[in-house]
């Protein structure tokens, strides 16, 4: 997507192939900062502390450490143990080990000599298959918010709400909730989009309105507390947003809070659509709930946060009193019985396990 | 209740009745000011702008506004005059406008002169009701708490999850929904508080956590995203919160996403309590989301946040990128429907027109 008119992805490799570059999102939305990241190591500490994050970036990021990590020695050994070691950066999202597991379907049966390129390759591949597929999902997401506008009075905005980020900046570009509401901008629909701040680390404060800004989409920041409000009062048409593993029965885990409005959206009619790439279908899983294991993250995210000053400088402050303690499990999951569909690369399908193993069977 | 070992209220009235002093909620739990108003335009300024907050503290420090007022002068005009500009302070309250309600039932019979000492002893007399009330609260609040103990392993705490402060900082003394809590500490019930942090104002944060941590109450902040992930897995017990204002048939109008924590909890089968004095009930309404009118905050509250730095100072930081507007809707709705019962002085009442109507013909 552009950024102040300049097209921009969120990750991309050094021509010579010995670094990739990708945004530090931590320091969004007050300063866009490009960090070149030179070997896997600093790709994994990029993926854990968060300086990108997204289930669809993390994956194409994943590929790309390992390749950079295959730079310095491809043999058996070294390839399973980055791969491992990678694959434990985040605990919760499946597109990390989707990506690892497929870069090791493509070099486990290569010499280790021709790993190195096989490895940048294959990467490429995968962050290149997450722009297809999320503007995939923006074309077959497209008609839903179209079908919103019929029903409305001309020219009054279509209501999305969306949480956290899955927007561009949490894939290599379009995003996945985001990728609707992006085509149907440039489709002219007349559009708006409340966007929750998502505590505690406030990606939809600091991310989507970032991304929504610089894409010229009309948006209001909301406290996560204010979602439920606005749909009893008729103020949200629909809800949109990403995911980092679905299962077989159409569980959806993404970020912590999603569930709280998924009932709302539920208890007040308003459909509730969860936008995912078919890579983040766990098949294996089938009770969201009690199996998707959730990741729990330090207190400090919640007891402290980070903003810009009246001056510029962006601070980190302590909301708590000291001697409170906090918990911070960063995911939770929306039961099937509560998501009106899964806007896929391939379509727009209930989030029921027939459902779901008839797209598998007929797509991969 | 008690602050480092030393008893203390939210409110109390200066001896020679020239002024009343108030906690200044807003710089804790970083600072612990006190703060002498000395006219009633003071009072105005700090509940509008809320130094105090808190329905019950509100109605009573508004009563105390009155007999400031009053000090300068309690003509029929005067009185009114005074009466409504305080009305006006804040918009969503019913105790505001009980507590000059009842203030003025008593004034407007007696001659002016007769006015400003009858003022302050009126002041008094609905603050230490409030407390009587909230005391009272925490008694009948106490067996729902002994209840979940007896049915858990012995020693196991019992998980209370409550949102914003419903705390002796919101009242004159106890607090509402934090009644039962100290009156189960006091009497040696183990227990744990998941303290909902609740954006955008953190009242939870920065208030119930620091009036938990000086009683020594056990408890953990999280974000206001998380308490719905905690209840399906088992990890709250019950939910306490307070109310600002209850419709004739159970409607409660609590902070901003209230509703979205009754709706995980009606959907995991946790009991969801509204800690209520009767001075809360508006018998006029019946259907809160419809009838009750919610106020709009500042956009700024959103945006922008407080806290402490490294260096100790308290400090503003901004959130959201420049550019994006935030909406700051402070109260919602949970239907009665979503409420297992309401806390009254009175005792444990249904949410439902018959026993609320049967409660008030008891008692008032």
């Amino acid at each position: 997507m552009k950024v102040d008119g300049r097209p921009m992805r969120t990750l991309w490799p050094a021509p010579q192939r010995d670094a990739v570059f990708v945004i530090d999102q931590r320091v969004l939305p007050h300063k866009l900062r490009i960090e070149r990241l030179a070997d896997g190591d600093a790709v994994h500490r990029a993926i854990a502390e968060m300086w990108v994050r997204g289930a669809p970036l993390i994956g194409a990021c994943a590929a790309y450490g390992l390749a950079l990590h295959l730079n310095a020695g491809a043999d058996d050994a070294q390839l399973e143990r980055h791969a491992a070691a990678l694959r434990g950066a985040r605990p919760t999202a499946v597109n990390l080990a989707w990506a690892l597991e497929r870069m090791l379907s493509v070099l486990r049966p290569l010499p280790a000599a021709a790993r190195r390129d096989a490895a940048w390759a294959a990467a490429d591949a995968i962050a290149e298959l997450d722009v297809q597929a999320n503007a995939a999902i923006g074309r077959h997401g497209l008609p839903l918010l179209q079908a919103v506008a019929a029903r409305k009075p001309r020219g009054q905005p279509v209501n999305v709400l969306t949480h956290c980020n899955a927007g561009w900046l949490a894939t290599v570009d379009w995003g996945t909730a985001t990728a609707p509401i992006y085509q149907a901008q440039a489709a002219g629909l007349p559009l708006h989009v409340w966007v929750d701040e998502t505590r505690p680390r406030n990606q939809g404060a600091s991310l989507t309105a970032w991304e929504l800004g610089h894409a010229g989409v009309p948006h209001t920041v909301i406290a996560d507390n204010a979602g439920g409000h606005l749909m009893q009062h008729g103020q949200v048409d629909l809800v949109i947003v990403g995911c980092d593993r679905v299962t077989r029965r159409g569980d959806v885990c993404n970020k912590i809070g999603t569930y709280l409005k998924a009932l709302a959206a539920h208890d007040n009619g308003v459909p509730f659509y969860a936008a995912m790439p078919t890579s983040t279908l766990d098949l294996a899983l089938l009770d969201g709930v009690a199996e998707i294991p959730i990741e729990a993250r330090s207190a400090r995210e919640v007891t402290h946060l980070s903003g810009r000053t009246a001056d510029g400088c962006v601070l980190e402050i302590q909301l708590t009193p000291d001697g409170s303690a906090a918990a911070n499990p960063a995911f939770d999951v929306t039961p099937a019985r509560l998501v009106s569909g899964l806007i896929t690369e391939h379509g727009v399908v209930a989030a029921d396990e027939a459902a779901l193993v008839a797209l598998i069977a007929q797509t991969r």
